[in-house]
């Protein structure tokens, strides 16, 4: 059977369709007839159900561009795994923006409703915009054509950690204020800081810097740059640039909504979180890891596939937050085996 | 007892010598006299053995900037570990070039011959150039004061992988080659690409470039760029930019030396690799992570942290691979508990 292509779209007639679409979930019906996307009219001819289109085999339709080699190892592995899937075209499905293919759950096919996966081909080398993700399956086709699956969904923080601190004062050195002789619930229960020894507790920057905006911390003028909150923002500015007020403003949120933020630097993200700090001394295992990045931040995929793949071998949640002025958007993203 | 700062050198006299430097270490000695480096005689101040330095204490050492912070932490550190260790001075030991401490091994010190580690002293905001790799521990001192210890040692690549591939020919697409129907020993023995099915092995833009340029893949004229080892080259650079070039002559120094990479994508690297490959069917565990990076580059040392938590996580190498020209050096980086 040879098949026909009619600018993006493989036609076929009423016998195609009963064999590809009502029994295998190919393509989509229109009228009696049967329209197929290119990626699946290269299946169907690698898999030697059909001659070819136009007379090009599936070679030549990898080899002439028609189909991207990308999408059809991704529309392959998701058929070998089980799935029927469908191109996310206007008119197929639901909502096809921002996906290429649409994936039913396992026994299901377009002719249903539910919707298991919704799917991005993206290549290694493609650029992945911020705004993009959230509510999308990525996979990712790197060189040598393996496929990483990566779950993106909207995440909201939030937690009970709520201990309230009495007023203290701290010292301002280059890159950290130290407290001497705080109050204990500073560290013990409220979880600020580190610290030096029984008496001292040092503080970071950011923790100094929203400590002091709430009125908690009052700063000696050290060597640098005065005293105050505004002292330690902008010692902060300093030494890490605009990046430093986009952490702020990501601690800011995790902490007002009860989450206590804690460097997580040895896992080579911005924070790690815990949702429910009772004492320093008792700790629970940590949540999130965190990254803050601007909103307008594109991804390399490789970058987005290091950081899930570690904060899953620490078994925690990795999770973007996408700063825009004050607001702060969470996107969190796990692997996916489909 | 108050000791004098002269210069960036803390002078005492001989009852100090004894005390701090026979009978534990701290500082240099010089005749019958003690010098001592200002981070040294701030600990003593901590400690309380001395009363402080021209009446300074450590507050005062620490807030005036005579003695960093982050020295000052990490000295602690490695003192309350249980070593004796030396700030790297010329004339205070052996080779002071490119750190900042000397540390000997646990029950030694300065006037014995041993060292444990050679440690800098990094701040995790602070730019690490690759050349200042290889020869040292670095200890690098996190935003809330905690400190990670990562050892640099150069690396020596060699395997024993070296299966011929008898001449075979490719398709190329625009990220990858097609080999329909390939000898098997390109697979299944030296373990080039993915297998599509049982006849057809997809090769990576690289794998297709190293094996054209050593005259045994043929890669036939598809929708890009002509034929060759050129064609597969000049689309790698249009993919990738002058990161391909890198890669190729990292992924051509490590097939050279017997060691087999393939795509570290799922662990965010370049490659992980194989030293001992006789079959693809029967790979043992891979060794290496590797990142192909320009001799100029400069670390943000989390970036380093990430790379080399991840590698731990999957009981891997991390290793660097620094090219300049057709060179590359190779330095292996890991967790180090001193």
């Amino acid at each position: 059977m040879q098949l026909t292509l009619d600018g993006d779209t493989v036609r076929a007639g009423n016998r195609a369709r009963e064999r590809f679409y009502d029994s295998r979930g190919y393509g989509h019906a229109r009228g009696g007839d049967l329209e197929l996307a290119p990626v699946e009219a290269a299946h169907l001819a690698y898999r030697g159900d059909i001659d070819g289109v136009d007379g090009m085999g599936v070679r030549e339709l990898l080899g002439s561009g028609v189909v991207s080699a990308g999408d059809f190892v991704v529309y392959k592995d998701l058929r070998d795994r089980g799935f029927y899937l469908t191109p996310a075209r206007e008119g197929w499905v639901g909502d096809p923006d921002g996906v290429d293919f649409v994936v039913y759950p396992r026994g299901q096919g377009p002719w249903d409703d539910d919707v298991a996966h919704r799917v991005r081909v993206v290549g290694e080398r493609d650029a992945l915009p911020a705004a993009s993700l959230g509510d999308c399956a990525l996979a990712v086709v790197d060189e040598e054509s393996e496929i990483t699956y990566l779950d993106t969904t909207r995440h909201t923080v939030g937690g009970s950690s709520d201990a309230a601190v009495p007023d203290t004062s701290g010292q301002l050195l280059s890159e950290r204020v130290l407290c001497w002789n705080p109050p204990d619930v500073l560290y013990e229960q409220a979880f600020y800081g580190q610290r030096l020894d029984d008496d001292t507790v040092q503080l970071s920057l950011l923790e100094a810097a929203y400590l002091a905006r709430e009125g908690t911390l009052t700063v000696e003028r050290g060597e640098h740059s005065g005293d105050g909150a505004d002292a330690v923002v902008a010692r902060g500015r300093e030494v890490e640039g605009e990046r430093f007020d986009r952490r702020l403003t990501v601690y800011t949120a995790l902490r007002e909504s009860g989450v206590v933020p804690k460097t997580g630097f040895k896992f080579g993200a911005d924070f790690r979180t815990y949702a429910d700090v009772e004492s320093a001394e008792n700790l629970g295992h940590s949540e999130l890891l965190v990254r803050a990045l601007p909103a307008s931040h594109a991804f390399e995929p490789r970058d987005l596939a290091l950081d899930v793949r570690l904060a899953h071998g620490v078994r925690k949640t990795m999770v973007f937050a996408f700063v825009e002025g004050e607001g702060v958007e969470w996107v969190a993203v796990e692997r996916l085996t489909p």
